[in-house]
């Protein structure tokens, strides 16, 4: 299970220590690109109809996996799965992007919350019907953050 | 960029033929498992107060990429990154579910549509304040499948 960069992501932070702690900080979120490399372009034919993209990326700057941990935020250890934390096991980060304009090989959107180079895995559609609960419990993290 | 699976999804379907077009079918949709690889329990803890996750997948079974095709519901071609097509560059799957039970190594969930037997990479919580776009267009998908 081996993967290869489709393209880079642009965004304002250098380091890590930089990002925001998601993707709907800063308000208002500042303009990211998404670069596809020239072999993968003719993948985006359709993608200026959608308004909403989920970008799949590689956290490459992450630290090793760590299963259990407390987050700064919070008094209880949880596990890396009930959290969004970049030490994963597989460290593929996820964002629902708002697709503000499509040129070429790029992807301007918004809400991007990665160190700018992030290798990009994957753009998916977002479809509201299968992909948004507006009911979902927050669980755990009752502060939303 | 390598994976390794954290664990195994078992649906009822046991080749792509058999899946449905998406997690939402059929109606009621069956109950689904991910069980997980004994050394990854531990990042379980507190997704049991979830009520949603974001589950990643390797889509095994996928034939080559292919950047460009024509869905069987459309007739238009349309680039693979406008759709959500298993024959991507990096076939990774994704499937928002919704959590009935963890019980031990094992999350019983609905809105699975993958081959039994299919790999699985990452759990991550679903928060609707990042991950729900109600308004999100649904392109050039005018007929929902």
């Amino acid at each position: 299970m081996t993967l290869r960069p489709i393209g880079t992501l642009h965004t304002p932070w250098r380091t890590i220590a930089e990002c925001p702690r998601n993707g709907r900080q800063p308000n208002p979120p500042p303009l990211c690109t998404a670069v596809v490399l020239p072999e993968f372009v003719e993948g985006l034919r359709s993608v200026e109809t959608l308004s909403h993209l989920i970008l799949l990326y590689w956290l490459d700057q992450a630290r090793s996996a760590e299963l259990v941990f407390t987050p700064p935020f919070d008094d209880t250890p949880r596990g890396i799965f009930a959290t969004r934390s970049p030490r994963r096991p597989n460290p593929i980060g996820l964002s629902v992007v708002a697709l503000e304009k499509l040129n070429g090989d790029t992807l301007h959107v918004r809400y991007l919350d990665c160190v700018d180079g992030t290798p990009l895995l994957d753009i998916k559609p977002y479809f509201p019907t299968t992909d948004c609960e507006p009911g979902a419990s927050m669980g755990w993290l009752r502060r939303p953050v």
